[in-house]
């Protein structure tokens, strides 16, 4: 297992983590310098972050900082409750694609979608089964996709509690299924973004991490699990400051050979009222502290 | 399956549904005249309800309203960072299985445990598997004590949002697998409670639930995932409200030979501001609905 103890050479920062500084957005221009100042080597941006921008000019901000991408921020959503809407996702995650070569990501991270309207707060059907089948259909299309332009897509599961509305995808178990269905062979072309927030509480983690190996393991994200946990959505907790065992989980995901970043992803409005400075600062600290 | 639209017997009333009106407490004496006003013919009240009436009381008035009890809430809490502590919790869950005997409820429910601490902000240890372990040996020993008292003992999985400090067993899966653990020969003395919040996302709820067999199958639970979910604990919907699938979840529970009661548990801090009449009144007709 990797000493990270000494340095943060091997972590990488979601650009969520810094989105606001004081309550306020940030622009992703500043994120970018803020991470070449504090000796980040890589992040991971989002698509709506990136468009705000503009892909070319973010693209030579990269290029000009020498920063690596741990991933692309986000695909999926495959989910619709008619064909114009599949087609829609069809099309958005290809240019997601696009963009991730634009930005040579190692990934594009997927999240697949939930019930198609539940997000706006009224699903158009109830058959999360529909919603799976629709799923993996979506990713087989974009997988051919990504083998064409040389892009890694990595289904991230996401934690049940988000099962209804943003993706239909909970477990490990559930994504290497999908990966053995339309990538038996194990190429490494489609592969899992192991986020602990998402799965640092199930109790087949090891065995499932075991299971993916080091061709299916294309991400690795940290943060923490407060208790209490007041928000579903943005009140992740800064590694050290919750109940995960995160430098365990690490030693299994390096025990298959995973050598690539470890991203720190963490949407808490406790930390967007904060300096990107002292955001950026702790995350270093904690990182080598307790990833 | 059996037809639910056209009464309410096979409906009963988790007493925290109606635990407040109006935003305040509501006696438990109170919430049981309730029920027998609205013809239900089952309930399933909570240890700290039965324990402010005094048990004997609440035993005497469960007898004159003819109700049954589906379930008793609940045992569990398990895990402690102490061998005191363990013994505490040991004596307290045999505690709770006399006061099920008393009330003659159908099996005392489980809610397991977390990491010790974790519900009180601060958990004493990180190691789920260690909370794990401590919790099948306390269901091992507990199982013991139910065979002398004959009173069957449910797993209730918990939605693992609650892995941390409600609850370290989170799929149906790993409640069955404690099962067959402690329990190979499937006497019945063992099985799960099959509450729809917790499970309904789980990609292998129906197989799981055909794995349990009507043996294993000691209570069933309904209420609604509303999206958007605003609260962790007390956002519960009303059956219809939100995005699950519950009668064909009822049919995959009915097709293994379950034939009990269906119960109602809501924790919702939008239904306690309204009265109990309207609360059961709308249980009552969801119930016929959708249930």
């Amino acid at each position: 297992m990797r000493d990270f103890s000494k340095d943060h050479e091997w972590m990488s920062i979601n650009t969520a983590t810094v989105r606001k500084a004081h309550g306020k957005e940030v622009p992703l221009l500043d994120i970018l310098d803020a991470c070449a100042r504090h000796g980040v080597r890589a992040i991971s941006p989002w698509r709506d972050q990136v468009a705000a921008v503009g892909l070319k000019e973010v693209s030579r901000a990269v290029r000009s900082h020498d920063l690596a991408l741990s991933g692309y921020c986000r695909g999926g959503m495959f989910t619709a409750s008619d064909d114009a809407g599949l087609a829609r996702a069809r099309d958005d995650n290809r240019r997601a694609v696009d963009e991730a070569c634009e930005l040579n990501a190692a990934c594009l991270v997927l999240v697949v979608g939930g019930l198609p309207g539940a997000l706006q707060g009224q699903a158009e059907y109830r058959d999360i089964g529909r919603a799976r089948a629709q799923v993996t259909d979506g990713i087989a299309q974009l997988l051919e996709y990504g083998r064409e332009r040389k892009m890694p897509i990595a289904i991230e599961p996401l934690h049940p509690m988000y099962a209804a509305d943003r993706a239909c995808i909970n477990t490990l178990e559930q994504a290497l299924d999908v990966c053995d269905l339309l990538d038996p062979a194990g190429s490494g072309d489609l592969g899992v973004a192991v986020d602990l927030y998402h799965v640092w509480w199930d109790p087949k983690l090891q065995t499932q991490i075991e299971r993916a190996g080091k061709r299916r393991l294309l991400a690795f994200h940290v943060c923490d699990w407060l208790t209490p946990t007041t928000d579903l959505l943005n009140d992740r907790g800064m590694m050290g400051d919750g109940v995960m065992e995160i430098s365990k989980v690490r030693g299994w995901v390096e025990a298959q050979g995973f050598a690539g970043y470890s991203e720190v992803e963490i949407f808490s409005y406790r930390w967007w009222e904060r300096s990107t400075d002292e955001i950026l600062r702790t995350c270093i600290e904690r990182h080598r502290a307790v990833v």
